[in-house]
């Protein structure tokens, strides 16, 4: 095991019904701005269940935070909080809305171009206004950990910022939000849930026993009950599990003490800032491609991933390994994301563009070793065409 | 899935070395108190590491802390705080001291009898002084929690309190500090940890997928990795997984949404405070005896960890259910911890003195179903002879 800090203080209030309890988790006297999205919360009851539970404390809302949220929405939601003299931020939404509202509650007290704080990936970060959520879609983890990931839609930049000052204070995750959520949402928040596990275990071993096996554990659920919430959308139990793991996929705690690849995201998010693909969909197109790419490095995890996971009975390492990339992708379909660029109707074309932005944003030494170059990420996108 | 609300600020610097980073955790200018046991953080070399890192900060000692640590030992560290105006406590040991350090940072702060703390369960508490802990001993997993046991001397009632206030700051987890403990102590910590999962797993079922998994991956841990300890006593992997483990299993997360039984902890109690007998001890003769005792009510999760944890591969849940009974106590009797109270030199007559301070305690409806009393207790012990 590798030394590690491990440090979450965000609170989470967890199951149905604990909107009601929201009031309680805000500062008495704070004004509230309610940050959300495309604006189905106005229709499925939860603005409502969210205003009702506000009771008496004063609140503004700025909806229309896009998926892959705009720094130029940001900055938007900045002057209003300014105007508005806001004094806590509250997200209801998804990943989306609340790393919008990460890079929000920063710019808000940030001096100078607020540009800084994802040039300097969050060290510029000094300050931030106070941030609570209530979750609508399992998927990032974003509710509980200090991370946040915003493009810049006039130059296609898809960045992120890490930062222990927008770490929420709080978290509300009541599984009932997510019953009416669209098929390709349900999709990509278990793709993503399930890759962020991924990254973090499928790397080389360090014989971290509870590590391995709580990633393990998250898999497992995320495999099992995954394709039951596009079944059983009102599955409670079901999308209670996705939930949970989802949001213990992110927050620290398998990351600790264990090698972290990433690869897949940070060449995700270009292909995102470039294409506009989702994020699920970028994840599920990408990792199997770094897989089959470093098989011999990744042998032995992909191995332990398949026979514990998989369940794949098999002598051979390599043979488990290459079954267990197949088996990935087979469930990646079956949760409706498409793993090749071709089903999004993009070929070779885009291997340069996303390999220039990877340099530009000096991703050079990309993986657990970082020994993936620019060279090597062609050579991945090939093989995920 | 049961409703919860999670939460735990403790910061942990985990492995080898991190002792050396402890000046950073602390409040410039505080006035630090270092609190230990018997005096072995003398002759290993952990105290000299302690103070090294301190450097300029200001220290005094306090030592002395016993097993199962004194209430009226704590009373005199309470003096000692105020003497010398300590406004940090800094616990250097395992559990024991830490649980005494926790007191101590409530008494001080405390207007009135400080008996009152343990009686209200610690609702009385309503401010502590700040606690940081280097940990020494994987067992009790103190150093990530708000939970405290004391003993009253005079009167042999081991109790224990809770409160957020108490929560360690930070907690430094080397894993090398524990490579000279005798094996009596590294017995009853793996014994002690290994039922802190199981009280929160052996219940009844409610499809909380990601914690049964969280528990499960934390007993396989300790079931591979305890009798190696006992091998192999500076396999630095082996102690790492057992001290990441213990602290996993009691620092409220796989308690988060599922029932918790903890008749054997409050029954074991007793049994230490009437007797004296070691935690890890208590726990080994009582667990098997309440397992066997409410067997009908626990066989569904009995045969899940039977198969999971155990690789019992029958067929028949009541089967599996037994022989995992059968192999816990091998498993405790294993780690050099016998299971019965005649191993220990006691018999029928321990039953009404341990019945009756549970009735004192107000501890008459114990279990995850409430539903264990006196009278059941009694019939729990005559098993555990």
């Amino acid at each position: 095991m590798n030394n590690f800090s491990f440090f979450n203080n965000t609170k989470i209030l967890f199951g149905e019904g604990q909107i009601a309890n929201l009031k309680a988790e805000i500062p008495t006297n704070a004004k509230v701005m309610i940050t959300f999205g495309g604006g189905s919360i106005k229709k499925n009851g939860i603005f409502e269940q969210v205003t009702t539970a506000l009771a008496d404390i004063n609140w503004v809302e700025f909806g229309g935070i896009e998926p892959n949220p705009h720094y130029e929405t940001c900055l938007k939601a900045v002057e209003r909080v300014k105007a508005e003299k806001v004094d806590f931020l509250l997200a209801v939404g998804g990943g989306s809305v609340i790393d919008a509202t990460k890079f929000i509650a920063a710019a808000a007290k940030h001096q100078g171009d607020a540009w800084e704080i994802i040039q300097s990936f969050g060290g510029a970060v000094q300050n931030a206004l106070p941030i609570g959520c209530v979750l609508t879609l399992a998927a990032t983890g974003s509710e509980m950990n200090p991370t946040a990931v915003v493009t810049r839609a006039d130059t296609q930049d898809k960045l992120f910022f890490n930062s222990d000052f927008v770490r929420p204070r709080f978290s509300i995750l009541d599984p009932q939000t997510t019953y009416t959520l669209p098929v390709r949402q349900v999709g990509n928040g278990v793709v993503d849930s399930f890759v962020h596990v991924l990254e973090q275990y499928v790397t080389y071993p360090v014989n971290a026993k509870v590590q391995d096996r709580f990633a393990e554990g998250l898999l497992s659920t995320i495999l099992e009950d995954g394709p039951k919430a596009l079944l059983e959308p009102k599955n409670y139990e079901v999308r209670a599990n996705l939930m949970w793991a989802a949001t213990m996929a992110l927050n620290g705690l398998i990351a600790s003490g264990v090698p972290g690849d990433w690869a897949t995201h940070l060449i995700g998010q270009e292909l995102t800032g470039l294409y506009g693909l989702d994020h699920g969909q970028t994840l599920a197109i990408v990792m199997p491609a770094v897989w089959t790419y470093k098989l011999a490095q990744k042998r032995e995890k992909l191995a332990q991933y398949g026979r514990r996971v998989l369940n794949i009975n098999e002598a051979d390492d390599a043979v488990v390994a290459e079954q267990a990339i197949v088996r990935t992708r087979e469930f990646f379909e079956s949760m409706g994301v498409k793993t090749h660029l071709a089903d999004y109707g993009l070929g070779a074309e885009v291997i340069t563009p996303v390999v220039e932005k990877l340099q530009a944003h000096q991703f050079t030494q990309l993986g657990e070793r970082g020994d993936i170059t620019p060279a090597d990420v062609a050579k991945i996108l090939e093989l995920a065409l």
